[in-house]
């Protein structure tokens, strides 16, 4: 007995039933992006250089496959060391073929047949001639970093920058002839990490930025309040960024908090409760100022950031030893939702929740805090970072649609440092498709096509677009 | 390309495979119900009016429906504020097309159909005449309270009341010709919030209702067994209905109890391990009161009530506001039975977890407390509120069938407050078939139809029945 | 209508899809068996006896299927009491049909199938003929426990021993003719546990066994190594096996510890900072034992252990009254990698988390801690006891392959007492291949057949030889 395997990309990637590939190719394929939330650099989309090749556009600051190498013994030279980015291909390369299940395995093929036309199988076979024959495509058509936004029909991404950023790559990309508009997310961490060594120093930092001085809790939020409208005034943006590690709601009282802000400034040791109280002072003061301010609050909860803290030390921070925590309860976030609700300066809220084992119970809450005027108000955001895979995503529909119409939701963003990581919209947007067409054939959806049309339109692009009030006019079918 | 999408309701509904399409239409489709817990006001059933209209039947105490409409920004006026029911009604026509994965779109599909003969979708364009007809149906069918529990074949439904009720309404209904048998549940959750502001009224008003002073934690368990006596003569029922937001085991002395019972009569603040030990001491104690009264306990476990502190105060308590907590440990809910375990006085136990995530590590504490002589003595209860969804039916079944046995399970509840939400057990017994004819074409399970069609006949009405001993006569298959 | 039920087991059981058909009949089905971690009894192993019957081989210790009995309120004697292997075959046959969706129900098919050829339900009506048929088959082919063994393709097993033990019986088996190799693990747990009563007489054996006097904790640590390294020169083991309840990572000194131990010794008590304190030494420093003497470290977290007390006194550990905790932090074991890679210690470890819902954050931290130089450093370990299910397989392949290359994994182990178990890697084997044939239909994977073979074969026997290096060589298909 013998049996032909497939041995190239299919089109119909995870199009298991026919309504899905239906729905998919009719509606979902060809809408553009808007991605929402992102890590490129905007000093690199200023300059945007021709890419030297694969590996570089692969390996130079893609955590997920150095993290993937690793768990393969690969010697850390060939991960993030001083190899060639041909060798760290090669490398990489090599083990794709085991990448079975793995979204990055994937991804790569994706990213292939989308930006090269090439949909073999890459192996340590024909490693070599690939990487030939790419290298060759980005210097036959000049692949820069807009050339990839622009070929993936992206019509907004949102990088994220820290508050005492001047945007002066952001001013440099407006000025530029850059077809995909470029803002900024408004990611105020640093000021949150009271207990961490550089935070005085960075305090400092801002005050500069911001031309106040910061003596009080109340200085730093009158400073953050300015950067946060120096980022809309430059870039227009509505979006925040929060990342909150680890949160327990704990009370407190003005004074508490500039006692405690007063201590970390002269770095005096913190309790446990002094902590808790100073990170719900911050973001419920936050986002009282992305309400204010008309900003969307990107909740990013339950990291567990340089979890190995001996190679972070060696080779960096965000290079692939993060972990996931399990011990932020909903209830803390409750509470901080609770608070805002009752003087009613709840911002538009998006939760990313990490664990996505507990998915279910952020939906749930989301819901608990919806509220007249606003459409999805508190929604859960999308599969994220660990979760960003077909099985996160659908997931995600199986078990929180029920919860909370998926019909609201702003849809995926990539979250990448990668130029060529848009077809991760693509891998949603066929799940998406996937999902709807087996619930019609379960008889679960019998509504009209137009609406089937309406909802896809909607998830691929258009909530995004409202939600955030980005105001982009081009969001139909690209031809 | 053209495709034809389906326009009405399907009655192959979830069910995609041969095998469970047989299963479903030759044994479970005709079977009555059971209705063992549910939110029914007996004042309704009593009083037997006949409904206004399908927004009375819809959205007249729906807290689901209400969170479902607040997510797309609906004004609270069209929810629970003073708009008609037709124009509730409307506002609630115009989001179901966008329903999509939600149970409440299959919900009134089959609601439409099985009370109305209506299966095509319900939109904004024929809300108006499908309005127009259900109206006149109910008028022309008399559709009444028990109208819809006699057509749905409904036999036995249990309500749920406060000890301190006067039963009134259960006694009225017994002296009228209602054709189902309707019980109640014995709720003693106010006694054993002991750090609410209202305690000390509550205790009042229970030892007038039970006819006795109520001086210590002795005086309070004899005035509630009192109570739960009288629950029995009157109704016969065998059910307790116990909600435990939050549940961490602490161990105590009798005089700590008392003591404790004390403080929290007089209003005096009481720490959080005060709060636990007399929660815990009251479960295991009313646990003792079930068992030597043969009702079954029912511990729904981890709600997360009244998140939205503000709306509640607005707009009241169960309108759609709660939450799930992720907080309890299922080693505090296993001290407890195996305090019970050790005094050889467990009733019958049936756990009802709130957070989906979680429910296999119940149903092992679960299968860790069965017992000699009783058939699934401590069992996982039917998937509710959050999980009752196809998904959450589905992944119970998935999860927890290889962790132990299902055939056992006492099966589906509607939990509901709504009169025509029979349907849910449909619902229940189609994915329960569909999950059957997988496992047999998979080649999991080979025995014969014979055992297949008990199973069924167990899970859809038998077990229940056997498990709290009601006593219903006609149980098998409806002509 | 009427339909025909399959009324035998099926050779294509758990295979959906062609695809998959195909990879496990070509390349799965007919390799050999590692079991790198069982709990037979090695006495039994050197004694060899045939069985009695099917009671014996069923019944005599499998606490799966005492616990399942339980459930369905089977008398006590038929479970665990002086019933005869006739009764409690009987007893058990009689609920198998209602085992639907339960691994007891195939285990027991694939077993009568694959040791006695038998593949038609069983049921009360046929379970005597069967007794009866199947005691022949033992008395005419003398099935004796390493007939099993040997039969199933065994080629090596590896119990798992307490470090007191004198492996008397293990000496035995490499004198006999034993075919398959037995090793064992080293199993320190009962050092671990010092707040339990028999703590102190369990050192006093331990010193007697190691042959040097323990008076503190680095002497504990040198009687633990030189029983690490006896185990070692006797069965040539690298497998560790250790059980961790809970585990919360405590900072410690030295000098506390030796206190801490000292407080043990005496039986006094201690304070649960101090457990964590002690737990977290111990199980850092056997970390670093493992690691200079080549073993792999196997954790085993979050099982909750005698939950039902009163029915352990009274019946015995391990009989069916354990469960599963969920309050572990991912963090905690974190820690304990951290502090281990920090000084360049930590050694090949697999992490077997008893809670299945959270498998995810598991793989998560395991991918943190891999290192240059070893496939798969840090991994997952097989789904493990509750979680020994087709749907418990299942998910960890689509949960946790995209976290963590799945083609890395050591892949399954029984965790077994019973010698008829080894359907349990048929099964796995099964569950893999479906899965793998899905991936392949769905688009998610078309490198060559050629990669498939190596990772089938990596899977199902070449990585866990290789990972602990067993050294086994004929791991190739049988004929």
């Amino acid at each position: 007995m013998r049996m032909n395997f497939p041995n190239k990309l299919s089109e119909e990637l995870y199009l298991t039933n026919e309504t899905g590939r239906y729905l998919y190719h009719t509606y979902a394929e060809h809408l553009p992006i808007i991605d929402y939330h992102c890590h490129l650099n905007p000093k690199e989309i200023a300059e945007d250089h021709e890419f030297e090749d694969l590996g570089e556009m692969w390996l130079s600051g893609d955590h997920y496959k150095w993290r993937c190498m690793r768990t393969f013994g690969i010697d850390e030279r060939l991960i993030t060391g001083d190899a060639s980015y041909y060798e760290k291909y090669m490398a990489f390369a090599g083990i794709l073929p085991r990448l079975i299940g793995n979204p990055i395995y994937i991804w790569c093929a994706l990213e292939l047949k989308r930006y090269f036309g090439i949909d073999e199988p890459l192996s340590a076979e024909n490693a070599d001639r690939i990487y030939n024959e790419t290298r060759a495509m980005i210097r036959e058509k000049h692949m820069t970093r807009r050339w990839c936004m622009e070929h993936s029909n992206v019509r907004l991404v949102s990088t994220t920058e820290d508050p005492i950023d001047d945007l002066r790559y952001h001013k440099e990309i407006q000025k530029s002839d850059c077809k995909t508009r470029v803002i900024t997310a408004f990611r105020p961490d640093k000021a949150m990490f009271i207990e961490k060594p550089g935070f005085a120093a960075y305090i400092g930092a801002l005050s500069e930025a911001a031309g106040c001085t910061i003596a009080s809790f109340q200085d730093l939020l009158s400073a953050l309040e300015k950067r946060l409208q120096y980022f809309k005034s430059v870039t227009g943006t509505t979006v925040s960024d929060d990342g909150v590690p680890y949160f327990a709601w704990a009370e407190y009282t003005d004074d508490q908090i500039e006692a405690i802000f007063k201590k970390g400034l002269s770095g005096e040791h913190l309790t446990e409760q002094e902590e808790d109280q100073y990170r719900s002072a911050f973001l419920f003061n936050m986002a009282r100022l992305y309400n204010r301010n008309d900003y969307v609050m990107q909740l990013h909860i339950g990291t567990y950031l340089d979890a190995n803290t001996t190679r972070v030390a060696r080779i960096g921070q965000s290079t692939g030893f993060d972990c996931c925590d399990d011990a932020s309860s909903v209830m803390s976030v409750g509470k901080l939702l609770d608070a805002l609700t009752a003087i009613e300066e709840l911002p538009r809220t998006i939760l990313y929740p990490l664990d996505g084992t507990k998915i279910e119970t952020w939906a749930i809450l989301a819901a608990g805090f919806c509220d007249s005027g606003t459409r999805g108000k508190v929604q859960l955001g999308a599969p994220w970072w660990f979760n960003d895979t077909a099985f996160g995503i659908r997931r995600q529909f199986d078990a929180c649609a029920p919860l909370y119409p998926v019909s609201l939701s702003v849809g995926m963003l990539t979250d990448s440092r990668s130029f060529i990581s848009y077809p991760r919209h693509e891998l949603y947007r066929r799940v998406l498709c996937n999902y709807l067409g087996e619930l019609i054939e379960r008889g679960e959806y019998f509504s009209s096509e137009e609406n089937l049309k309406e909802i896809i339109y909607d998830l691929c692009i258009r909530n995004t677009n409202t939600f955030f009030g980005f105001g982009v006019t081009d969001v139909g079918p690209v031809a």
